[in-house]
């Protein structure tokens, strides 16, 4: 690439530029809410804001569901806790409108004595939403190309990291004071790694890195790790085998960022999971998970 | 009502909607600042905010009076406390000019050497004030329609209810993280009632109130109470009558909402008036007095 | 001035205007940053953020520099420290990108082997800087008018106080909650001295200001001390005479506002420049040096 250039400063700073990207890729793609594992139990959800709406993502007797958190009746938000338990329905703490758990209304007091309302005609707004390896995927917008056609590049690739059996065993939030491309941008190169990871440049080398997959809108391959057996501290695994892969991977750490919002670093021993999450020009949330095979957990 | 629907979300969070209510609403309706009681004595005074403006309030002899609070030489502010007793004058603090309480500018040092320069061309600016039951109304447009005309519906209403002469007990601010018609409108209806104020549902049943006030841009009515004989946490009344009502009425409770900012709940005991102030789209400032009948406070 | 006005509320409040200032004047104009004596030793430097851009000032072997805070590879912001000493070189702490200390890029790892990449196509941005007096200006025109030609009025003016010689003892900074320009015109004006200073007016009558400058973006002149012989709060001289001035001058105060930013106010014993930052529309940051002949320090 010889003639690339970074882009002008205003992608970086303009609230103009952001509030465009907001609409047009964060309204617009399939965006990595979570895992299936964090809602495991009927009625279990989890809220995620996206590009200013609220979400309430919920399993219901199996399937994974997610609804605009707004009642049709005022707008009122039906959740408030970030996660948790319901219980058979969503009520309405306003109004007492309630909700079952795939999204019809089942009450509303009082609104039988209004000429004309009929109670299918406010079920829940949900969102489109698909599984892929695991992962629970949303997308705003009214027609969405399906997930299966725009993860077609990804297709079997990962059948044997087994992926949606693992469980996180940690979460941690936090902002960082940059633009979410930036964040994006970074997790695809390894330039920066003397710098600013020296010791993990002593583990995989820094110009080591292979790519085998830049089609769609993916990036990622693998770095050898050439001393010890695991990015652990020690250099160490720490857990078992998170699936069941070929001999060769068990020194490799392949990186992937799947556009606009997650990057996926699989490990031997455990698959670190990040979600972008740009709250400003300047400001992002990263939610980092780390998933371990499920009997790593007894 | 059979086919009334909420807003759209817009009107709820968008700060252009949110400008043109303060410009179009705020800066051209009569607003409730305040009770006279509240400057009973020649020099007290009090500040209020209205659409980005700074307006001082204050007693004159007999008179209340308002100007804005900005000096006509370089547009200081001429109070900066939020309320006090100011001494025969206003005179701001950067160059010394001075204006007496009914806004006439009376000091200007050195001004007379300047060819052309008359006080008489520089008083405060008035804004347009006027009384109603003991409330103090201002509003900022350049030709408000008559309080008296817009507030015709309201005529001889209140009389009994004493109200010029109440004093307030106790005021209490508060912000409120939501938009300022939803809690206007949420005055106006107790369908929200069971859920939300059990307690009180059981002393004025959510479901009896009846509006005897619906024309302009006023909406009101009574509720009875039907256990103890005031909405006080006891069910006992807490202090004398505010006024001498019909028999019927101590056992009622009267709700009026007064558009845009003012929410006033007359019980047999006390009269309740909240002010509500918006800040931003989705916060408010609420001002909440408890008025009495004065011989309660001895 | 018979017919002066003061500007409308909006050119003190508006967000508009302010970034049309920012844009059209402080994007436009030199701008006074310091003065050389804070960067005596080769590799000193200091950060001073103009119109939401970084820079960096910086002497070189001699001369004084100025470049925009911004790696030319990815945009990073070379020096994060407000103020410091650089070894030689500024090295981006992202990639290691590395610059000479007159801007040139001296070392990129692996881009040798990037066809067509040459280092000198990739020098910090200089920004056009000057010193006058021993301050230092930036201006961020594309092609500014020279200072000297700008600075013309002033040429010769003040070569008798010393002023490149000159040291700062103290350094002060404070927010002031108000727009830049009033603080400006407060500085030119004594009518708010009796009531806002009414101690200083006794050591300076308020009404003996004569201005011996008005030409070009300037304007200044003296006051006599009449009691005492300094400003300060003994009212007598608290160090050595700052230059060579003349007998009158040692009764005398100087104030001269520097279009848009400096204040300069010259006391026979020291020296005392105020740079104005606006912030917001509201904020403006205030930058005060106390600057003495340099063997007062001793």
């Amino acid at each position: 690439m010889t003639s690339a250039r970074t882009l002008p400063q205003a992608y970086f700073v303009s609230p103009e530029v952001f509030a465009r990207e907001q609409e047009q890729i964060f309204a617009q793609q399939w965006l990595c809410v979570g895992h299936e594992s964090q809602i495991l139990d009927r009625g279990q959800f989890f809220l995620q804001e996206v590009a200013s709406e609220s979400l309430v993502i919920l399993r219901d007797s199996g399937a994974v569901r997610g609804f605009y958190n707004v009642c049709r009746h005022r707008g009122t938000r039906l959740c408030e806790e970030k996660s948790g338990q319901l219980h058979e329905t969503l009520q309405c703490p306003y109004h007492a409108w309630t909700y079952s758990l795939d999204g019809r209304l089942v009450g509303a007091p009082h609104m039988d004595k209004v000429e004309g309302f009929d109670k299918r005609d406010y079920s829940l707004h949900a969102v489109p939403m698909a599984l892929w390896e695991g992962f629970i995927f949303v997308n705003l917008a009214k027609n969405p190309t399906p997930l299966e056609k725009m993860f077609a590049p990804l297709a079997g690739k990962f059948t044997h990291w087994n992926l949606p059996k693992l469980r996180s065993a940690k979460r941690i939030e936090y902002d960082v004071q940059a633009n979410w491309k930036l964040i994006f941008e970074n997790y695809s190169e390894c330039y920066h790694c003397p710098l600013v990871h020296p010791a993990l440049s002593k583990l995989t080398p820094y110009d080591s890195a292979e790519n085998d997959l830049c089609e769609g809108p993916f990036l990622g391959g693998f770095m050898p790790i050439t001393k010890g057996q695991s990015l652990t501290l020690s250099g160490n695994a720490c857990a078992l085998p998170v699936g069941d892969m070929k001999t060769e991977d068990h020194h490799r750490v392949f990186y992937y960022s799947i556009f606009p919002n997650m990057l996926l670093s699989m490990h031997p021993d455990y698959v670190m999971v990040h979600q972008i999450w740009p709250q400003s020009p300047m400001c992002s949330l990263i939610l980092c998970d780390w998933f371990f095979h499920p009997d790593a957990f007894s």
